[in-house]
């Protein structure tokens, strides 16, 4: 199919301007789209849209899935930091299947696999139209939930892992909020690693499925809350004292999870689900060097769009995934018809690991 | 002197051990002493003692010249993070000139003045023995409280400025605490870098003259905390967001400090007046990237106390205070006599810029 199309391009390109016809139904194209920031389930609409004429430089994507983040939620209801210019599609990530390629475009081919590198670009609709810097190809072979999840929580756990202190085989890194999807991640690819976790959840009523869970994605030690503040494994020497610290809750846990660091430990935040702020004694800063810091993937793509370190990044990744070695955290599949349960339910912290969707696409 | 001596030494030193006999009355010697931690006034006392036969790699000080620094009274109290082995002689920093040199030293002569260059040594007494390498000729025409108070505060200051962001000509520091003998190194270092202050101080009866005497010294902006709190000096464009925070109070005035810092600003902690944890909202580390970290000048000497970087920064800090560009914050002179006055009053942190003692010795 490639070649065809190619060729009847190529037959027509001395005549006509760069205006091919493309051999797929963009009748069917469909999208969600908010014109102001509010509540999702009111300001959200799923309309019929036409797919851009593709340049040369540039693929068509049909859209395969893509997720539900708590990050795609704030951004519709205007509460995150990076507001697109509105009318805005949602969706930050996501994977689908090469329909169409430009005749510039030399690394995909019509039924790659591939996801889209940059954030923003609205990745809740059927069709999407990419340049092919903007594309990167992943084997077949990755597991839908993978591919799809791919750009965000894994890449966040690998960061943060490996930008903030160097990590060795031995190593104690602990973390809150253990049971989110980037906790997961951060167990699995610490496991790879050889570093041990201690990883910190709430109590729940079956608290020890989760912990079983966790303990089976490779966790060294699941502790709850309460537990980590009368833990003794670090004072009996089982465990040295981590030199990271990730937290996604802040407040007094996170204040918990500082105190078991070592001399010039670092803690990294990247969310606050208790909606409490991070608060730092004054003598573990100045005697015990600790240090404070934050990360947010959208940041480091920005910066880091076209780097080795990317490409690195996601090469190590997939190569886990390929291995079975780091798995995507459960989602729930639906249907893009049904898209009002997926967002009226991303929010909703309940259940196991929280609740996680994915939109299928047709 | 210095040849005299080391001819009759020389002419012994075949046949007897090295014993050098001193040019000096040990009789005058005196210290103070604590042997147990506790209430500077209880637990301190006043003793005449022999000064130790020095070897040939060592040097005879007398002191001249020893602050009183609230780390010391802390020390004392045992409210310290370093608790020296007991008894002890408290004195962190000093300047003496030294009166007998050991044959295997090269670098001083009789009569120079020195600084010792390690923490810990126990500077509250009139005389020092000491290791050749823990010594650091200055200038004479230096200043007594420049010279006795160079190795904490204005390195605590120079070290904050250097070691945590680039800061070029014309960017801005925000600190708390402005009027402390760091605060005031900040301000003079800053000023003859070419780099902006934004000084913060409490309000109180006499604040206008606290600000005339900060301007003086070279601050761009002195505000009271509740100033700061409404100042449009960032907004109004008229200066460069802060690339630096430096803290010495934390609390609620740390928070207000870190607010105005540009994305990617660092709030470096060495003090906390207030007694209050620094408190960091979560989407300051997420979203602006804000660092938060602690110095504490004793770690940094115990990891430099012969890098080159120490010497630089003492050469620099010297050439300064030569050209009247850095001056010591105003000290009480104190005779070593009457210690009782300045440990009774080093933590009483009323008046204009704190109570600072400096001992004299005869």
């Amino acid at each position: 199919m490639s070649f065809n199309m190619k060729s009847i391009f190529l037959l027509f390109q001395y005549r006509v301007p760069a205006m091919p016809s493309i051999r797929y139904n963009s009748n069917s194209a469909v999208k969600l789209i908010y014109s102001e920031y509010g509540d999702p389930l009111k300001v959200l609409n799923r309309v019929p849209y036409e797919v851009p004429t593709p340049q040369a430089n540039e693929v068509v994507v049909k859209m395969l899935a893509a997720p539900v983040n708590p990050a795609d939620i704030n951004t519709i209801q205007g509460k995150y930091p990076s507001r697109p210019k509105l009318p805005a599609v949602p969706g930050n990530e996501g994977v689908g299947q090469v329909i169409y390629v430009g005749d510039e475009v030399k690394d995909v081919s019509e039924g790659d696999h591939v996801v889209p590198l940059t954030t923003n670009l609205g990745t809740w609709r059927s069709h999407l139209v990419l340049h092919k810097n903007n594309v990167f190809k992943i084997p077949k072979k990755l597991g839908l939930i993978e591919a799809a999840t791919l750009t965000v929580n894994p890449c966040t756990a690998y960061r943060m892992l490996r930008d903030f202190t160097l990590l060795k085989p031995g190593d104690t890194v602990i973390q809150n909020g253990a049971n989110s999807a980037c906790g997961q991640n951060v167990i699995q690819i610490c496991h790879s690693w050889g570093i041990k976790t201690v990883n910190v959840i709430r109590d729940r009523p079956n608290v020890e499925e989760l912990k079983k869970f966790l303990t089976n994605l490779g966790g060294t030690h699941i502790l709850t809350e309460e537990e980590l503040r009368q833990t003794d494994i670090f004072s009996s020497g089982k465990l040295g004292k981590p030199k990271l610290a990730l937290n996604c809750v802040g407040g007094k846990n996170a204040l918990d999870c500082m105190r078991q660091l070592d001399n010039g430990g670092i803690i990294v935040t990247y969310g606050g689900m208790s909606r409490e702020p991070v608060t730092v004694p004054t003598s573990a800063l100045i005697f015990k060097d600790l240090q404070v810091r934050g990360f947010w993937m959208t940041r480091w793509v920005k910066e880091n769009v076209d780097s080795v370190e990317r490409f690195e990044m996601f090469s190590e990744l997939i190569s886990l995934m390929m291995h079975d070695e780091l798995r995507g955290p459960v989602h729930k599949l639906v249907s893009f018809d049904n898209y009002k349960e997926a967002v009226e339910n991303a929010l909703n912290l309940t259940g196991m690991t929280g609740k996680k969707y994915i939109f299928l696409f047709d």
